[in-house]
């Protein structure tokens, strides 16, 4: 069976972690295609995976299966997963490296670390469905204390993508660990405060500030960020000379430079404030603000 | 159909663009097989990806699809593109990324920024097609302002590997964006002047300065860069424990140093200036130059 | 033939040279697949080469193609070889780079650099063959003086994995050059002393002290390296907030830091001295050493 199975991990290029998860897969499933979809999470860095991960499962094709190894407790108590949902099947730590793909099937967003029972938050209708992995019939032998993402992940992944059901895996849970999911403020005296979730290679800054919490038309929105002002949105990165903000590819509000970097310009950094304010940039010229 | 695919673009290795793309791509032709060029093109650096795609693509088979999206303009005027010659398929933003596969086909290098008339300029009997990619039909939907590389490029791309022609995707055209081609001045008084036009991993200066136009001895040249001088040109990275020079694996003259980076030792930049002279290196023992 | 083969080289990530082998490999065996191993080698690094490779080759099947291309004397006489073991294939300069491959065939371990006679040194019963690439009937044509990578290795490889027998591509040899394989000195005295053999991704420091020469209580153990002290052995990378040690998963002692970096907090450096002693570590509260 030609299954996708993807990988995301804070392994970077330097070893050949990623090269053995690979030799197994293929000794398990010869026939699968791995695709890399990060490698360079920061080291540990469950929060990033997770909002990495969100960015590109959902152009994959139905029942690609997505293996996502940042770790940083292997070997301890935490629990491995297999997640099954309408779109795809995800194989991971359960440490919230699944936050923002078990988010879009809950009822409110989680505010707090911590488990969530699915039986009671999913939208009703939304069938997912969760495994803790816990026969080691499909392990490598012996399994490293630290490297489960060859002895482990990878075989369960491979053989899923031959055919074998979520529950030949393991035991049926409720429960997952979540991160509190990324959420600006709300709309509060016109004022919504956001905050930089993610820097990316070309330096825009993209926000927690979702599309759909700017229902205002474009150019009455002002947006402070690093003590500079930007009047109204843009719909492009060519627009203007200067610091711009948009829409960006997945739906969040970026800050971007026209042909630089915002992230040096503004010395930015992950977790910084972003402030919109529902107001016209009449008054852009004088460079005054809040315009009179 | 099992088409080659390959993906240049700037999108580095921090973010998920390049898997948003594979995963648009294999979601329409599952059997695609997708070949990574280079994602480390300096971000918008057209100049750059032009020269590098050069360097890879002519060691595909025929009919492979060559994708390219380092696209500043992004959502504005600027025309996507198919292009299809003798050897293979490129889809890219009409912005010159294409410069030297194209110039390949003409019959006068360019030598400024700006359209060029296929019809007018291309070698008697070489046939090449280019189309505006303009129909809709094969876009995801809805596009993104900024990122049609998921959005338009790797669809289109997916769709031509299963077959479709160039001209069900737009209109076909008959003028394209050029950058100037890099070019060594000529031979004159017995010097020739040229630059350096990448820096690799070896720290290795590969210069504007085709083999063609080093038709002398070997031994007859002396090169100049960086206030160093070189005598000669050796076969191999490994002759000698100093500074060389050698024509490199696609042609150019290289500037190397042995078991090190030559870029490091000179502080070299793209761009500076490479000097040749058509005289023999007799007294390099002494270090002085020119030999008298 | 859908042949793995897998690539390791210091070509890194700017240049499209690991691009050019693969487009070389698939116009040869359409149906290969293409696995990166690391290409983040540093350049012409051939003993870190021969380590990473070392990592990741016993995770493929059996008759996977191993390609590695860190070859500082390319153009020279050094030979291109063709290695068959009962594991695998592997296609490299006979320059040490397969010594770890090799290593574990012989019946003693390799203390100098050199050429080793396999038919005198390997374990009996072991099956093992070396073929000197000699035969241009495979290489593309020219064959380019600094990239055989791309002209010889590549086309080699793949024509490999189409069924060739490796004495077509050349002469059988029985020297091969070998590098001197990391050991750790021996227990003396209740000392032992290893060094640095790599520092991943992590900052993990994995020395070359291998798990066989661990055979004490783990809590018998007590480790310094770049003057800190280690007390006993712990079975994951999250015990503890503190230095920690414990076998890795190649069966390497590693030293670690839970959630930070050992090589950034030790300053540590490839190379560096670890020292082992038989002694517990009853009084660490003290922080002195050695325990009275």
């Amino acid at each position: 069976m030609s299954a996708i199975i993807t990988l995301t991990t804070d392994f970077g290029f330097a070893d050949a972690y990623v090269a053995a998860m690979k030799g197994v897969i293929l000794g398990i499933n010869p026939e699968a295609k791995i695709i890399d979809i990060c490698h360079s999470i920061k080291p540990q860095n469950i929060t990033q995976a997770a909002f990495i991960l969100s960015t590109a499962y959902p152009y994959f094709s139905e029942k690609t299966i997505h293996l996502v190894v940042v770790d940083p407790e292997v070997g301890t108590e935490r629990r491995a997963i297999i997640l099954k949902t309408p779109l795809a099947y995800f194989v991971a730590p359960d440490n919230g490296v699944l936050s923002y793909v078990i988010g879009q099937s809950l009822v409110k967003p989680v505010m707090n670390n911590g488990t969530v029972s699915l039986r009671e938050k999913t939208k009703p209708g939304v069938d997912i469905e969760v495994v803790a992995i816990t026969n080691p019939k499909f392990w490598r032998s012996p399994v490293s204390a630290t490297f489960h993402g060859r002895d482990i992940f990878a075989p369960v992944a491979a053989a899923l993508s031959l055919g074998f059901s979520p529950i030949e895996f393991g035991e049926p849970i409720d429960s997952v660990w979540m991160l509190p999911l990324p959420r600006s403020s709300q709309w509060s005296d016109g004022m919504l405060v956001g905050h930089i979730l993610h820097i990316d290679n070309f330096g825009n800054l993209i926000t927690d500030i979702k599309s759909n919490n700017l229902t205002l038309k474009a150019e009455d929105i002002t947006i402070e960020v690093g003590g500079q002002f930007i009047f109204g949105l843009s719909g492009t990165y060519a627009e203007g000379s200067e610091l711009l903000a948009l829409i960006g590819s997945s739906g969040y509000l970026e800050i971007s430079l026209n042909g630089g970097s915002a992230s040096s310009l503004l010395d930015a950094r992950m977790g910084d404030e972003v402030r919109l304010r529902r107001q016209s940039g009449a008054n852009q010229r004088t460079g005054l603000f809040p315009p009179a």
